[in-house]
């Protein structure tokens, strides 16, 4: 029959870190340091197999359980040499669960088990210490009663509260031996009145009571929701570890710390940590007492007593342990330590957590000193960490006062007045003040406005709303979708709550985790310093697929150049269109009645765009650069209240009925699914003829003074037929026929089409036959293949997300059953006809680390996000690669 | 080598009818009918193979032609007994295109080709008129000048009105033989002013130049754009038909005349047709003689000379020869004869155009007769013969004046006064006026106002926008889309360019041509007669997929059974929320703030849903029904002008602020792609579960009663993701085991899904383990696949087709290329996880004839259409099962 229970202790062990299947994590943990030599004070683990066969049979324990536990119990006795529930000198036991992962929902921890009204006189005995061994008596039956026995916690802290007042003291260290006799008494009647039992006294009921909690904390409402969510198969089970006590409460020559083997802060290597003189771990988490710095290096507080000074012996002690650790994990520990009467035990050493900034230079160093090799480094370093290194974020240290939740739209952090209009901020820019620019949503029109503020909120919208997107292209905060807020444009405030903030109010955003604080919070820079620049550079050693930018303005593709981005995926030709001297040149000729008149307009639009492309092509020197002709639909470069139709009128010189009649026989049910992309190309060939007039006309003119090579690549967006497409390609051809033969020269193109709507990825057989390239837009393929408008989606998604309909948000993370399915048919199918097609995506989600790990098994040539996401897509890119090369290798 | 020329004459021919494709429909069925040893002039057909050599070989014969067309020329004059080019006895040829389907933008026919100044007295001496044969000879010139020289006819035209003015007559017939003879001199320097060559007057060089007038209109622009919409590969090519000439007009023995072997009308059968004496075809056609009976049953004028009684013989040969062709063809024939001094020559026959009941009439007569099998008679009639003869239609023998032409977006025609607002609508109709509701684009709040109108005429809108959906349901003619009006319903006017049509005035609409026409014009009722009941039940016989309505009144129920529909498809369970009585109580549950409220706001919803399930149920005894549950956005309940907020608000006692509020807050952006279909109940589970409840007590109400067994189907809309159709698979067992258990009885019900978003159809393997039956939602599936708004495509969506880029309205007719892809897929993948899947479809595509072929290949087990349609949807599924059975049993 196989071991049931696996001990370990004094250097010996049953288990390893192998057997994190069976014993949990805690447990393979727990072995594995025990084998390492360390001081861990002796204990055993009940396997996950236990509590398998538990709830496979009707909660009924394997036969023989018992006897084991017994025999473990008994080893554990001769390595402390106590023995558990002996009146004279008792062996104490911790119980804790322990998962194959931490899960919530499980039961924590019980502490100094075995304790009753006999053998706490012995723990009298063994502390010399009546107070400490009452003080752990009354802990014990409060944790004991609260977990085992499920009596609320509040009865004890009532008791507690009275005790403390009684004495008209502050703390519960300031109770007496007395005092904590009564409780101890007093806890106990609660423990009969609550439940109408007594509280088991004797040492192994204790056990066994603790043992059931664990294995029925499984069972849990809130563990069984997790499990569903995360997808953690029930038959995994829970292990549960008994471990010998320690105390670091015992006296002055006892004490109890945290070390970390690199500052974690800054990835700098020094050990470094915090330790308090007779006091237990909760102490030092629950920050009555301050710690003191472990060693100088650990504090500025030249005052401070070290530990070095004070347990020098254990000091040096704990220095070899830590480098041992380091050398075995290979990685920056977190250490639990204890030192019960000046003797050191290792409660936990698990990997450390660590700022951005410290990961990335962690995993260099460790490079460079050969702990690590440079695929393991990047391992290292999540994505998600490189964002953060990326964006300003919130000073951790100080408290903030968070008044509303919105969705974490794009990362960064800022604080400004508040202003409910684009105007106005760009007003307050110009005076130097930062902003926040509070809207109920953003349109093109608020792009200047967006420009000038620190930090967007909107009310409504999604991940993926005009705010959400324009903002992560601009590198700055923004907080969307925030349904709490209510925002009176009138009264220039808004309100959550009884709250009210007005206009000129300061508040402050957290792009990263879509709170809105109230009031001014200091953020911190994060920098791209030698070890970012050496990491990025291994991140391009091992990557396959490219990572190009969506950018537009020759700032954003400059900074898209910085970050590294090896070309331009997706240059938004309609973003150009928005600027204020522009707009009015775009309304002309939308409002145009005749084609001849349409093209008037359009030759004063002409030259900006032609501009406009020449200091791209300029900044992406050598690299390529997709441009998408129009996609939106017309109406919304249109103005749309009375009052900015009065001014455009008067501008035009027409009748204000004319122009609202235009707006209104523009107007869409759906425009998401209206006249837009290659649509308008084919209503208004002109535009088109414009806009690729003006690519060529930039690319001639750059090749004729004989500056670089460029390969434009023009795409149409919103291919939904092959005759689409060749009805286009005829014009396009035609005109850059034309613009060559003007400047007498012959340059190379492409044309491709993006892949966004659901057909095109059906029908992609025939469109590769006639495209040099797809790219998928990523964004409307969501939308159309879910049937999901991003903008309308904040009434019901969040909730989606919450009920596990959706795992992540679509629009961030792609959706590989749905969306996914039909962008393999259409790779499929597209290379079936064209072997060396081109494939990229420009939709939001190039820039997502799980999508980009999609793309690459998808066998993409490249993804293009925002500028600021160019880094965290080299490196998703690069651990896709190296995934998929782990994968293979164990094929 | 090949014969490149097929002579036929005399009863022999080279070719025939099964050599359609090598000597084209004309050419084919010239030699079938000498075969069948019918008078037919003696001719020969030049093959189609040297069309496609012309071309490959840049225009040059294949070598050899000329000698085989001059030894067909040679049988030819030896047939008839004349020659070609000769002077005294000459012999005159028709030059006629025939491609192997007729062509527009092919050249049509030269007749009298041989004439000159020579042969025009040969003519004399033949025919004994002078003026027959110069008229014969300017005809020539000017037909010749015009097809083969490219002068252009109008030169012609002035100088024949000149003639008749200098003479003082009305018409070219009274014009003598001097002024003839004028007439040729001034054509001929016509010719050669307008193309600077004398006119050919060799009658060989006539005959080639024509023969290559044929070939060269192949590669016209007209004729290779209509064969890249049709899809008529280049290398089919033309074949030319020369063919002896025989006169009608050579005097009183001689006339030309036209006739059906059953009356195309009515489909009697008897010999049915007209002529004339002395004339030539073109006579008969253009309207200015009134031609004779040929006799008595064809006429109701008993004072006609019928051919019967003048030409005796002839006529009794015209008997024989119209019995033979019918049983040849086994169809109605129409045919052309010509009497050439008392002598019968028959120039043409073919299938003859018939009217839709005449269709049904001949196609169970000559079932009866054993002429033809069932089979053969359901592919006798098309479908939409059906569906015209299933809607009154406008009376085609009245002139009318078309002021405008939109989509024809609901068949049937309807003449009335204008309205622009449907309380106007119904207001008139009570006082008994017919009116034509005229509107933007119609809303749900109209539904009074359409079913008060005899036909909807609106300016926006697509083939499935609301007007045409509901117009359709309630088979009620509705233009729409018709984007050249300008409604101003201010004036309580619409406008057509120059032309005002005031509220009051009558207009009439053609919803089966997308026809407005000013004033008044009759309508001819379409009966349903014992023919086409017979006809129906043969359709029944032979069909494998099920038929089914998309109703939700008992009324529309009721027409459905009626009709034949086998059970209700798809039941909208939100049209029974738009009437009147219930609005106000749905909208007071769309306004509640909390679910309680929203509760009390159901509880007046739910007996009326009950009562409306129990009468469906009833009507549809026996047959499945199949309920949606609600599926559109809740902002389509609420009004939206502010004078409708009031009333409400006043109604509902709160403030119109609120009501103007909730309206704002459940305003999208997208809403095809909102919160919608099973988000509201997943939203709002209140909602759902009112409506569940009201289906289960209908049922078991009936089924307590023991009237008969009912197993309704209930269908959650909008799914996406498996999760929500188990989240709502919940709720849905839940409220059901409540009601049967209050009942005390246990039914069947079944659960399914709609496939609607391309989602569903990817996963379709998920869902089909979870749902009963799939049901497409072609109209949302479209809509998604294709990123094409119904409502809003009408800006672009006439172009497309026009351009080809669409071949159909894929509203109308499925695009199977790219949603038919995403079909199939979902069939193949649903049907592998559960073979025994229940699938149909209910979007508007259910009653289109090619849809339905689609369907039927996909393995679907049914069909659901509108009431009027199920008739259509019947004949086109039994179609669809015997060109299944063609294809395999050729395989």
């Amino acid at each position: 029959m196989q071991r049931m229970v696996y001990v370990f202790g004094d250097g010996k062990a049953d288990g390893n870190q192998g057997l994190k299947n069976l014993l949990g994590g805690k447990g393979a943990n727990l072995a594995e340091m025990t084998l390492l030599g360390l001081p861990v004070p002796p204990g055993f683990t009940i396997t996950t197999d236990v509590c398998t066969h538990f709830y496979k049979n009707n909660r009924a324990y394997l036969p023989g359980l018992e006897k084991e536990v017994d025999r473990a119990m008994q080893k554990i006795e001769e390595l402390v040499g106590a023995r558990f529930g002996d009146s004279k000198n008792p062996l104490l036991v911790s119980v804790r669960s322990g998962a194959r992962a931490s899960m919530p929902g499980m039961m924590d921890t019980i502490l100094n088990l075995g304790l009753n009204d006999e053998t706490v006189a012995g723990l009298c005995r063994q502390s010399d210490n009546e107070r400490f061994a009452y003080d752990a008596y009354r802990r014990f039956i409060q944790m004991y009663a609260d977990v085992v026995l499920g009596v609320s916690s509040h009865h004890f802290e009532t008791l507690l509260e009275q005790a403390r007042r009684n004495r008209q003291v502050q703390s519960d260290a300031e109770l007496g031996v007395q005092d904590l006799k009564n409780l101890v008494n007093e806890f106990k009647r609660v423990v009969l009145h609550e439940t109408s039992q007594t509280f088991p006294l004797d040492a192994k009921a204790q056990l066994w009571g603790a043992i059931g909690a664990v294995f029925g904390s499984w069972m849990s409402s809130r563990a069984i929701s997790y499990r569903r969510i995360h997808k953690i198969p029930e038959d995994w089970g829970t292990a549960v570890n008994v471990q010998a006590m320690v105390f670091g409460n015992m006296g002055a020559d006892s004490a109890t710390g945290v070390a970390f083997t690199r500052d974690p802060g800054t990835g700098e290597k020094r050990f470094f940590g915090e330790y308090l003189v007779n006091a237990q771990g909760e102490d030092v988490v629950a920050g009555i007492r301050t710690p003191q710095p472990i060693n100088r290096e650990s504090s500025t507080d030249s005052e401070a007593k070290t530990l070095e000074e004070i347990f020098p012996k254990t000091y040096s002690q704990l220095v070899t342990v830590y480098r041992n650790l380091e050398k075995h994990y290979q990685d920056m520990q977190d250490i639990e330590f204890t030192i019960q009467k000046g003797k050191l035990y290792l409660l936990q050493t698990r990997t450390g957590k660590r700022t951005a900034s410290a990961a990335v230079r962690i995993a260099v160093d460790m490079v460079n000193e050969k702990l690590i090799d440079k695929e393991e480094a990047i391992a290292r370093v999540t994505p998600a960490q490189l964002e953060q290194l990326l964006h300003p974020r919130l000073d951790p240290r100080v408290p903030k006062k968070i008044i509303a939740k919105g969705l974490p739209a794009s990362p960064g952090a800022a604080s400004g007045t508040v202003v409910f209009s684009s105007e106005e901020a760009e007003t307050e820019r110009k005076a130097g003040r930062d902003v926040i620019l509070v809207r109920h949503e953003t349109s093109p029109e608020d792009i200047a406005g967006m420009d000038a503020a620190r930090g967007i909120l909107t009310a409504l919208g999604g991940m993926t709303s005009h705010a959400a997107v324009v903002a992560r292209g601009m590198g700055k905060p923004c907080v969307a979708g925030c349904g709490s807020i209510n925002i009176d444009y009138r009264k220039q405030q808004f309100t959550v709550g009884e709250l009210v903030i007005q206009r000129g109010n300061t508040i402050t955003l957290d792009g990263a985790t879509g709170e809105v604080i109230e009031g001014h919070v200091p953020t911190v820079n994060s920098q791209v310093d030698q070890y970012f620049t050496e990491f990025m550079n291994w991140v391009d050693e091992f990557r396959k697929l490219r990572v190009r930018a969506n950018a537009e303005t020759p700032n954003d593709v400059k900074v898209a150049r910085q970050f590294g981005a090896e070309g331009v995926g997706l240059c938004r030709t309609e973003h150009m269109f928005f600027e204020e001297s522009r707009i009015a040149a775009v309304r002309e000729m939308i409002l145009s009645e005749t084609r001849p008149q349409r093209e008037v307009a359009l030759q004063k639009i002409f030259p900006m765009q032609r501009d406009d492309f020449i200091a791209i092509f300029k900044e992406m020197k050598g690299y390529p650069v997709t441009i998408r002709l129009l996609d939106p639909p017309l109406h919304e470069f249109l103005p749309h209240t009375r009052e900015e139709m009065e001014e455009l009128a008067h501008m035009m010189n027409t009748a204000v009925d004319n122009i609202e009649a235009k707006v209104k026989a523009l107007h869409e049910f759906n425009p998401m699914l209206g006249n837009r992309g290659c649509r308008l190309g084919i209503s208004y060939p002109e535009i088109y003829r414009m806009q690729v007039r003006a690519i060529m006309d930039a690319a001639c003119f750059l090749v004729t003074k004989k500056d670089f090579k460029i390969v434009p690549e023009i795409m149409l967006p919103f291919i939904a037929t092959v005759e689409e497409f060749k009805l286009l390609r005829e014009e396009v051809v035609q005109v850059c026929n034309e613009v060559m033969a003007q400047h007498k020269v012959n340059i190379d193109y492409l044309l491709g089409t993006m892949i966004e709507i659901p057909r095109a990825a059906l029908i992609a057989d025939d469109l590769a036959k006639e495209a040099h390239f797809f790219s998928f837009g990523t964004n409307d393929l969501t939308q159309m293949t879910l049937g999901l408008s991003r903008d309308d989606a904040g009434s019901f998604l969040p909730r989606y997300v919450e009920k596990g309909i959706f795992k992540q948000d679509p629009f961030v993370t792609i959706d590989q059953r749905g969306v996914g399915e039909l962008i393999k048919f259409a790779c499929e199918r597209g290379r079936k006809s064209a072997p060396n097609l081109k494939i990229g995506i420009c939709g939001e989600h190039g820039g997502d680390t799980e999508t980009i790990g999609f793309c690459h098994r998808m066998g993409f040539d490249y993804v293009s996000c925002s500028p600021f996401r160019v880094p965290v897509a080299r490196l998703s890119a690069a651990r896709a690669q190296l995934a998929k090369k782990e994968v293979s290798s164990t094929d």
